[in-house]
């Protein structure tokens, strides 16, 4: 026991795992960054109290854009998580150890909180937006919307990473369905920035939310943003890999 | 006869069928929630009662997106229709028996109504949107235009699944076509979305109509939308097997 | 000379002919329904005279999907020209022969043709846009641009289609380049009508402006949409022919 | 020494080091062209004095696109750097010598000038945009907002082009890597003109910033596009290439 542990242990600060954790960070850096600042950058061209369509076109874009780069250049080295939720979807089935996920989870949180203070600090302070919930919605209903969009997120990522389906796949293209994969989680995530925008902020990653909620220090419903995708992506790995792929003999999937 | 029924029952019921329904409506919700979710979060944004073309841009990508990443997901379980015109084109041409066409059919209608019911839900009573057609506009003209855009959707699918098309191409790269194709699905509806956005609505799928009508109430012209998509995408696949490649001696196409 | 005459006549009569004429008119027709419709779509939701920087969006979003749609939909029957100056590039070049090209450019224009006509009578009456120039510049400044922005497209298309580009690509991923080309070609005239549109509409096609032109009965500055695109598209030919690849053997590349 | 200076002054001017420059100068040309054309093309739209949220969608999908494109169809000649700060990195790291690098350099200056020329004199005058940095922000911040997103783009471009992620890829699909990397190249962009736009400019690029400072003769700040994405471009090549990938025998990248 004690041996597994120090194993465990080796395995968490090998070069290997000390380059994840890097690549997790720049990624989640990169992901965060974008997201944040089009919100500002977008609010600053539109000096109305509110926003408008155009603001919220302009968020999902560059989160779908950011998010399919930042999956991508990680993708090799770490996995390209970029996502508690998706850490936590792993851990609990089993596919990377819990020291490890700590880990990472430390390095997307950290990731973001870094892209949140240089964007408030380089711009001269501009206020850091956090992810709002509607008005008149209950922090209920919004953590259901937000874990039904990570669990669509979550289940993409799946799809795009399970060698059984490429297996399947005709012709056996994997590498190709697997990098068109990284496109389709990217695109899910813009569509769903412009289906639950105005509604929850759309958030379905809690380093997303961690980060400006600590440089702005709004931490109103931020429970919302952890409950609601951690569900959501618990139940899309079940999904899929009980239902969707009940019969497989694989015990290890590797995850985008 | 007795015994071909039973075994097309027993085919509607196995667990790869199962699993396919299933796929159908994961896919199916998540491509109306976003259409629907994104009218929503466009129209909180910009309260005028007109919305504006912002709003145009903000659905159109919403679906584009969505469409390719639910056919992605689906597509190596269930084909990927998400779509019962698809489903409808496909029956006729034999490559889908008319039971399990029941099945896909059954399960994209409710993937799409608890789309909307999650999004009335949990957004404490938002109304949900259908589409609409312009006022000036006939039902004939709107579901002649409805038709046409469904044809390009359809037609692109075939062409996307088609093995003969693959094995023409130059240097057999057929996953890749494939994997390129699902770009291309996503994207023409996203183009024609665009293009008929204000005419018509540009649904080009029952599934996408029906639910919105349920949960709204609201069935004015809905008809439109089921005839003139089922029409189009039989054209479609006509064009498609009998004019563009008439001389395969294939009876089946492997549909995305 | 009579046989050869024959010959050709034959060739372009041929079933597989046909169906390369079929097949541009579709595409020709679904890129000008995109291309036109989203016009149309924007302006009904901005009613003020000018029409605002979100439907330059919207159309340059629609005419980049669509276009990427249309090619890669014919690409394998007629090699996805949907453009009169991409076929008028070919027939100088030699790669298709003017009988053929000839053919080519009447399916264009007719599938142009009907997709305005379709727009119009659908929509009870929608006047159809044709590009229009910016008031203060001049038709031989706008052919410039029209030229430049063509050349661009051209260009691309020339790369996606060279077998030589693929056979120096490393790892010989022919296929695969081939079809991220598609992408680009159609990403290249959205970024292009995003850089035109205010000033010259960014047609980069005759076609394109040649439907729209019949169906309002507008032709000023017709010449314009003729002569920019088809000198730009003949410069980039003999750039990426004789300059990029120079040292080649080959006599005939395979167009996308 | 002397024989090495000629040797690499004769490698500088080799047939394949000129069409080299030229792609190079066809890209930038392109690139520029999309960045200030749809800045003008926007402003036309929107004549108040501050541009809107959607102008911002505009010029990033413009950008995203292009660069996409315009690296797409330089790749197989010159490695399609487009950016002054990709031919820095790759000059400091040893993978093109220095008289080479001034060359590119050059060609990229040009190009951007070309574009900037030609969208000034067709347009009959409009006013070339330099890219700003917003009123309240220092220099300094401004020059660390761009070393950061030009790390990021930089950065994607070492993943995209090293081959040894593509060999330590499932399944070996290296040609298919580095296609999906040119669109991520692309998109990693948008997302950043959506971030930083508002803030800086987002300019990422020298020559981009450049060519409309010499056509419009407004130097104002220049200095900070020069330092911020030369340092952003260099750290993003000493991370990848000794934290990510430290390990590698390999002394030279292929890259994009």
């Amino acid at each position: 026991m004690a041996s597994l542990a120090r194993h465990q242990l080796q395995q968490c600060i090998s070069p290997f795992a000390l380059r994840s954790y890097l690549a997790e960070l720049i990624s989640s850096f990169l992901f965060v960054f974008a997201a944040v600042g089009s919100t500002i950058s977008a609010r600053m061209l539109t000096p109305e109290v509110a926003s408008n369509s155009s603001s919220l076109v302009a968020t999902a874009m560059a989160q779908a854009f950011a998010l399919f780069a930042a999956v991508y250049i990680a993708v090799d080295v770490s996995g390209g998580h970029v996502n508690p939720a998706v850490t936590f979807a792993l851990a609990v089935g089993g596919h990377i150890t819990v020291p490890v996920g700590v880990f990472y989870l430390a390095s997307q949180l950290i990731g973001s909180i870094l892209a949140c203070l240089l964007l408030h600090l380089a711009s001269a302070g501009q206020a850091i937006p956090t992810p709002k919930i509607a008005t008149e919605m209950t922090g209920f209903g919004a953590a259901i919307l937000e874990g039904s969009m990570t669990f669509a997120l979550v289940y993409t990522i799946y799809v795009a990473a399970d060698p059984r389906a490429a297996a399947e796949a005709k012709g056996g293209s994997k590498g190709h369905r697997s990098a068109v994969g990284l496109m389709a989680v990217g695109l899910v995530a813009g569509s769903c920035v412009l289906a639950g925008g105005s509604l929850t902020g759309a958030s379905m990653n809690p380093a997303r939310s961690f980060g400006p909620a600590i440089v702005s220090g709004d931490f109103k419903n931020h429970a919302v943003y952890w409950v609601g995708p951690l569900i959501g992506a618990g139940l899309a790995g079940l999904v899929h890999q009980n239902l969707i792929y009940p019969s497989s003999t694989l015990n290890s999937i590797d995850v985008v």
